[in-house]
Formats: structure tokens, sequence, C-alpha cells
């Protein structure tokens, strides 16, 4: 991506500022609706010029970190590297809570210390934690914005970004799977907090569910599980609705039959 | 936009680089929810760094590639010349359809060949067709983010897409119009699949819409059909809901007087 | 954020131009469904290359310029300096309402002349207003596309942008601020046109609200005011819905005892 000028002008270092990415990514619980993720966008602009942002998703399991957990490890763990995440589901706002940052062999991820980050941190190889000051002057109720965007921004830009060594981050004990629906998206497929990197047997109203490829392989209308795009296991309905079809909510368990 | 500096300092291709703008518009029907747009656009990004990504929809006719292909040729008409549309309105991913890279004489557009680029295809005055490769990395259920966006960002930014020349595309023989309801909006406006450059006599529920240039031109909870901004015939209640008002779907068919 | 070349390369001008942040904040009633927002990106892009958009939120009171008009006086107060903010509440879209930009000591804001910046500019300690022309070929349904996205680009970048000094916008004598609901995010929390810098006392139902500094201050369920994260009086419910708890909706009066 790197290029040397013909002429004799070769600052690097100047070359170097508009080659590198520097990438903020937002996963929130907040929905498209309000001024909230615009302003966590200007936050993390206005803290690091260079930076983009890319909204992942707004519609993370709203006010459950644990859920959310695991679709934010599912969800971010092919994004190229050095790219930052920028995670905010946080029921807490304003209480005792620490901010938190993590820092795997792929990328830095902040958040609030209630488990939003730990299944991230056990799929990675490596995993330190760092706690992340708050502000005097931030709000009380929205530190998306005056915390975690201004602190990912800054990660993202290398500047310098003060944080203190911890090793008792919420989550740690948490599983690396757990047969509950984490997600129901916008066409009514069920998300699992299990890894489809192998054929999985679930039963589902006493009726096991065929396993799949995908959509494509099951007729109309018939249900199926798979590994879904994010790595995940699905309850899908080919153009239809699982949840609707087995009234599913998010926390609910499915039978997980090996 | 170009320009030279004043000291010597010539590199016009360095220059270029930063001057043109690389855009990729995206237009679904994945819904704001879930990870899907966001891992779109994180694709783009990864596959050509420079490259913009306008969100332009993603409430497109959901499964519906033959009306969603109305809307598309008329929401990108407008766009500057040489953005690159990027559009899914795919059931059959991970099947046995191809995807597609379109030239016209404005832009590239790229996406399942199911018909959904056929309408702008008609509306151009050159268009040429290729079949693009599907990676056997790319996930089954995904092609948005793992063959559409990437080859998207990559026909942007000027870099090597490997593709194939066909004749033989879904929807060459889809008509130019349809007196048919192609997409509602949020505010409960009917699109129809007829272009609006002359007045067209519509009735609904056995009695004919008055034509007119805007809302402004009916009094408050009227009903009228008029060219609307994106070049489409309307039917729309001033600050009403004409969908609500008439009981309409996509897909329903308008009687056309003339 | 400027940096000078280290061997004779000094053109500053070139430099200046990557180093600026040209941005626009969009706010509007158009919903994220559509094609309306993303096309309001396009314009602007294409009316200024450099220009970055910021979607600060587009679920602003449909219809309802004056509520609006205090939302948005709220939300973009702490938005750098020089930053542009284009608004559209516009429901006289195409009659004869004015096109205005209004120019404050922080940045400019354009928007339709129905007072939708009246009260940014009441809290602005020098406010400027001029009308903008509307082009010829601007559609009738869509000013937000056609004329104020792409005044708001030219204006961030810096281009010329014609328009006539004005003394008369709409709104100028409405009061700063008014003890009804302006807003419902998607939590159900309900803000007030009262700005929270003191303690408020509200009665709701007969009943007198607490007043916190934030939700976790108060037990889960209980209903509480305070000041939000834009600086506004809100009415909330924690981890519930204020507006479904007080069947509140936008433009309903409270109590104010002080």
């Amino acid at each position: 991506m790197l290029e040397t000028s013909q002429n004799g002008c070769k600052n690097k270092n100047f070359l170097h500022r508009f080659a590198a990415m520097q990438v903020v990514v937002l996963l929130t619980d907040f929905g498209w609706e309000g001024p909230y993720i615009g302003q966590m966008e200007a936050a993390a602009l206005a803290a690091a010029h260079r930076v983009r942002v890319v909204h992942l998703m707004h519609d993370a399991p709203r006010f459950r970190p644990r859920e959310a957990a695991y679709l934010l490890a599912a969800a971010v763990e092919a994004l190229p590297k050095d790219w930052v995440v920028c995670a905010v589901v946080d029921p807490e706002v304003g209480g005792a809570r620490r901010a938190v940052a993590l820092k795997t062999e792929r990328r830095w991820f902040v958040g609030p210390d209630n488990g939003l980050l730990a299944i991230a941190a056990k799929r990675a190889q490596e995993a330190s934690w760092y706690a992340l000051p708050i502000p005097d002057e931030a709000s009380a109720s929205f530190h998306g914005r005056d915390v975690f965007a201004p602190a990912a921004a800054r990660l993202a830009a290398g500047l310098p970004c003060p944080m203190q060594r911890i090793d008792d981050p919420v989550g740690r004990d948490w599983p690396i799977e757990d047969a509950r629906v984490i997600y129901i998206d916008g066409f009514g497929n069920a998300m699992l907090a299990l890894w489809g990197d192998r054929p999985r047997r679930l039963r589902l109203h006493g009726k096991e569910l065929c396993w799949a490829r995908t959509f494509c392989d099951v007729p109309k209308a018939e249900a199926l599980a798979y590994c879904n795009s994010l790595g995940l296991v699905e309850i899908a309905v080919r153009e239809g609705s699982a949840a609707a079809r087995f009234g599913l909510a998010i926390g609910d368990p499915v039978e997980l039959l090996d």
C-alpha cells in the first residue's frame, strides 16, 4: 500500500499516515434510534481525525452483556488485524463498574467491565486486561460517547491512552460456549452460543433439527440448524422465521444431544 | 479537483490516489439489524482501503429481487459516475445461482444473477454482463460479505477483479415498467414500477387519483399520485400513509388507465 | 495535526487539505428506511469530495419542526467547532417555505425555514440568518438531497455557497424552553424541552418525580428525572420504559413545579 514518490520527496512518515487504516468498529445495544450512535461516531472522529468508524451492529441483546459477549466474539473474529472494537452493552453505566480495555494478538477492545469482552478474550491466544480511567467530565449516563469511543479512537490512531493492568475482569469464569439463544436477527434466525465448526445435534419441541450446510439445502419453510456466517450454530427456517415457528427468545436454552 | 504543487513535487499519480473518490454504494434487503451490513462495509474496506461506503438502503423488498430491480434502477440513476453499486436481495444464496457484475456507461454493479440488476441494465445505453467467481472460502449463506462487497470495492479502486463475459443474465426478458407496488417507505408512500416522467392516470378502489407535482399541492390527508424524487410514480397521502389508506402491499397491481 | 515534510516539499495548502476535517452532520425525521438518507450522504459527497458524513439521528419528531428544534439544539451543542449541521424536518417541502442557513460562533446550520434551527440560534451568542436559493432542477419533494445536503457540504469544505442575509426566520419568538415531551428514545426515555443544568421539580400523574444523577441511583423499575447526556431533562425508568409507564407521547405537557 505504501509507495515512494518518484522525485526524491520520500517522507515515508507522511505517506504512512495516510496509508495505515485506522478503524473503530462499534457494537452496541442502543438501536439506530436517537442521537446515541451518531454522537459516538462524532466522539471518535473528534478524538482522532483519521479514524474511520464502522457501525457493526446496534441491536446486541439489550441490557444483557452475557449473551452479547458470545455474539461479539463471533462477529469480530474475522475483522482485519488492528481494527479496534468499541463495545457497549452497559446497564450499570454510571455505577461502580470499571471501564476496561482488552488487548489480544489481533486487536484492542474497549468496553464496560461486565463480561461483554470476556468471550473474545477466551477465544484469543493472548489476552491482557487494563482499567481505563473515567474522566471527571464524563456524563453519568453515556460512557459510550464520553469514555469508550474516544479511547477506542486513540488506540486505533496509536495515540497515548493511559490505563492500568488488571487481572480480575468480570466474566473470566464464563464457559466458552452455552446451548442458549443469544441473538435473533431481522429474519427471525436464532443464533446460539455454540461454535459451528462441527455438526451439532439439537432438539426443539421434541424433534431433532436437520443439520444443513445452508438454507438452500432444505425445502422452503423447512427448519434447519447450520453453521452461520459468524461461525455460530443458528436455527433457521428457509424464507421464514425460526423465532416465530419455535417461540424462541434471547436467553432460551435449547437441548444439545451431543 | 486535482492540483499540482508549486514546488516541483509533481507526482500526479500520488495526488490522483487521494483526489479520485472510490465509492461503493450498498443496497440490500438485510435491514439495519444484525452484524450483516457492518460486516459488508468491513469487507469492502478490507479489500480496498481508500473506498468509502455509502449505505443507500437496506430495506429493499425482502426476498423479492424482481420488485427490488425497479427500485434499484431508480435509486442509483443519479449517483455520480463511476460509483460502484453493490446490491444484495438474494434468497437463493448458496444455491446454484451465479454471482454477476454489470458494466454500463455510468458504473459497475455487482450482485446475484436473479434479475436484481436487470432493470438497471435495461435503462442503460450500454450493458455488458460478467460472471464473478465464488471463492471456495466464501461462506454458503453470506455472499454479500464474502463475494459482492469485496468485488465492488476492488472495482471501485481499479484493482484487478477476475470475471468472465456472459450473455444470459436472469431478467433480460422483464418489462421496463410494470403497474405494481414495489416499495412502501417509512411514511407509507407506495412506489410503483412506473417511470414518472409524464403524468399517469391511476385508479384505486374505483376512484382515479389526482396527479400532482408534490404533497403541498393537495390538502392535508388527501391522496395523490406524483413523480417522486427517484423518478418513479408514487401513491401518497399528505402527512398520512397511503399504504394504510388503500391497504397496499408490495407486489399489488394498480389499475393504469392510459 | 499539520506537519511539514523534511525535504523542502512544503506545500502547506496541500497538507492542509488533508489535515482539516470537513464534517457534515445529518439530523432528519426520515427514519433509516428507504433510500433517503443514503441519497443525502451521496449528495454531500458528490458536492465536496473530502467531506465526511455523520448520521446523528434520523428519528427526530416526524413532521414536528418545533419539537425537533429543541432536540437539535441539544444534540449538536457539544459537536466540534466548524462541523456543519444539515437538519431536515420539513413537512412543507415543495411549498413556499424558504431554505435557510444559520451561522453561529460555533458552526453553520442549514435546513428549512420552519423554526427547526430557531432554538440553536437562541442558544448561541451570535446568530446570522441567510436564505439559500432553491435551484430550478431541485425535486419538489426532496430538498434534503437536492438543496440542504449539497449546501452543507459546500459550507463544510469552504466552497462558495450563494445566499442572502435575512432577519425574519420562523421561530424567532419561540421560548428557549418548554415543559413538554420532545422525544422518546428507543429505551422509552422521554426528553423534555427543559435544560437540565439544575435540578427540576416535575409532577406526573399527581406524583413528584425523584431527581437523580443517573439510572444507577434508583432501584430497578423506578422512575426518575435527571439531566441526560444531551443536557436535557429526561424522564426515565431504570431498565424500563417511561413512555409506557406514564403513557407519554411527543408534545405532551408535563407539570413543572418550580
